[in-house]
Formats: C-alpha cells, structure tokens, sequence
C-alpha cells in the first residue's frame, strides 16, 4: 500500500468546488489506470494561489494579464 | 550550519495553536535526536489544506468522510 | 497565460518512460478538460522517492511491504 | 520551451504587494541572466506562511521572536 | 481517513538507511501523539539534496562549510 | 531571525556548479535586497528534474523538444 501524493497548483481564479472535485477525481484515474494504483491510497491537493503571488514574464499574474490584454485590444 | 526543512501538510480539520506548536517541537526534536541537527537551523512549515481540496480516494475529503460514515451507520 | 504545475510523488517501483508520459498525458488532459487550460501551459514533474525514503506506517516502505507479506502468507 | 519553477515560503509577515513583485522579477531576472531562461517560461509562486505555522528552534516563529526579543532587552 | 503528509529535506550527508527509518518513525509518532492521525494513513518522504544543489548563506553548502571552518581554524 | 526557503525546479540540462552557485547567490540577493532577509537564513535547494519527469503540452520535456525542432525545420 503505498501513497502516490499529487499536489496541483493552481492561481486562485474562481475554480468552483465541482471543478476541484472533478480534478481530484481525473488525477486519481489517471494514476489508477496507469500505474495500477488504489483510489483509498492516492492522495491529491490543490493549492490555490493569489494572482499577486503567482509569476510569470517577471510579472505578478494579474499584472501579466491586464498588459497581455492591452496589447491585444 | 545546515537546514533540514520540514513541510507537514494536513487536512484543515480544527488543528489548535498549541497542537502546532507541539508538532513543531516533536519534529524538531527528532531532527536533533536522529541526525543531531541544530534546533535553530530545523524549520518546520505546516500547510493546513481546505478539505475540499485534499483528495483521497478519488473525493473531496469531507465527501469521502461524508460517504465512510453513512457506509459505517 | 497561467501554467498549472502539478507534481506527482511516487515511490522509485519501476515505473517505465512510457507510464510516465502516460502520467504527463493524463494530467495534462484533466487539466485542460476540466480547467480548459492550455496544453503548453501545464507543466507535470514526477518526483520517483527511493523506497527507503518514503514512509508509511512509521516504517521505510520496502519493509511495510516485508511486513504486509508476511503476515499475508 | 521548458519551465523553471520557483516556489518561495516565506513567514506571512506584511510583504507589500511591490515587495512581492519585486521578488518576481527578481528571481526570474536571476534565472534569465544565469540559465538563459524565458521570462515568459519562468514561474515563481510565493507561498506566505501564517507565524504559528513556521516553526524554528522548535517553536512557532511569533514564540520564538518574543522569546530572542526577551533575551535581547 | 486523511493522510498527513510530512516532506523532509536534508542535505545528502551520509544518512543513514536506520537514521533515515527513525525519522520516519519518529514523525510519524509525532502525528499520531499530537493530532491522533493513524501511522498507516501518515506518509513521510524524504528528500537528500545534493550539498551544491542546497544554497546557504549566498553559497553552495559544501563551499559555506568549507568557509566556516577555515574562518574557526 | 525566520528563514525564507526557496525551492527552484529546474530540468537536468547540464547547468553547470557554477551556475548553479550563481542562481544561489542570485536569489539570495534578491531576499536581501527585497525583503531585507539575512543572507545566512535564506536557503536554496535546486531541483534537478530528468527530462522523462518533467511535461510540457501533454509530453515529456525531451519529446516536446524533438516535435518542436522537428516542426521548427
């Protein structure tokens, strides 16, 4: 019995606790069918993180969005 | 002067303040018995999880406790 | 553009390259269903944990499956 | 195209916003001038830890500040 | 059933495979004392990082060791 | 004295000691600069990552790169 541990991060955007759920229930399938593991043994959790907190470009998040938009307009 | 780093992540489950402060101490404890570490060099960091986002068995823990109960009545 | 990053933890058991880019394409496609992120975006990194270095029960893991063995036979 | 991933813990102690995005670019300018990386391609997620859940020295960080403060007058 | 999980990062400095089973003993112990979490639901992973791969001080662990000791002599 | 840890993932693609002592340096100055933080409490670990573990767009990072040279010519 041994744990496949899965930990998704995510940006807090608003994911509702079904779509949560329904990671939590894709992750765990995948790992079911592909490396022939029980669902009780796998655990997955979600860390939902600040836009402020998340970067990319250099850029917190939001910040990275709001001038991706500009220049798109 | 190395740091042993120490991540607990648990379910967000009512842990009290003194709790945590006791899963600080047993854990730095163990450090400095089984690898003579430095008690100011051990850093412990706990991660209290929401319950809809820590999976286990392919479900949002409070449905999947919510499920062993009604199985187990 | 913001990037998903999932990281699986499972125990050094053989898993061969294809199982895991079975794991990288079956996170992946959770992801991008559920979350409609994009495939470029999401980014999988499998940790493969030494048996001896991964613990459950309070035992290293090859030695809980010793145990487990054991008492099953 | 592949993805540096920096994760920062730090003890949730009042960083601005600015200092935050200050840390971004900070180290995605560090990984772009040392390995070349893309900025675009250079994730950081910064992870703010309440003072109870950070344990040094055995105890939880506000505990252990009072005490040095303590032993400092 | 909720699984703690505990991540240790050690520098990899000649531990043991019987100081690496008490570790994962005596967290596990912790947990179950502390918060009461059954030993079979309580994961413990180890990670040993290689010393120039873990930064201290601005410098690769073995060079800041090296530095501290011809600082003492 | 509380000690920011920073964790960078990086693919296994021959960065050098040297390189890796220079994002060391790099990021620790970034804590110093920004947040004031002690250089002597601000760790680094590097994660080296094998290519087969780390996906992009649904494919190991090796696999991902041969498609997109191969689609590049």
């Amino acid at each position: 019995m041994e744990m496949p541990f899965v930990n998704i991060k995510i940006a807090r955007d608003g994911a509702t606790r079904e779509q949560k759920a329904a990671l939590i229930q894709g992750m765990t399938d995948v790992l079911v069918k592909v490396l022939n593991k029980s669902p009780n043994g796998t655990f997955v959790v979600i860390d939902e993180v600040d836009l402020e907190n998340w970067g990319v470009g250099g850029l917190p998040l939001d910040e990275f969005r709001r001038r991706a938009a500009a220049k798109g307009s």
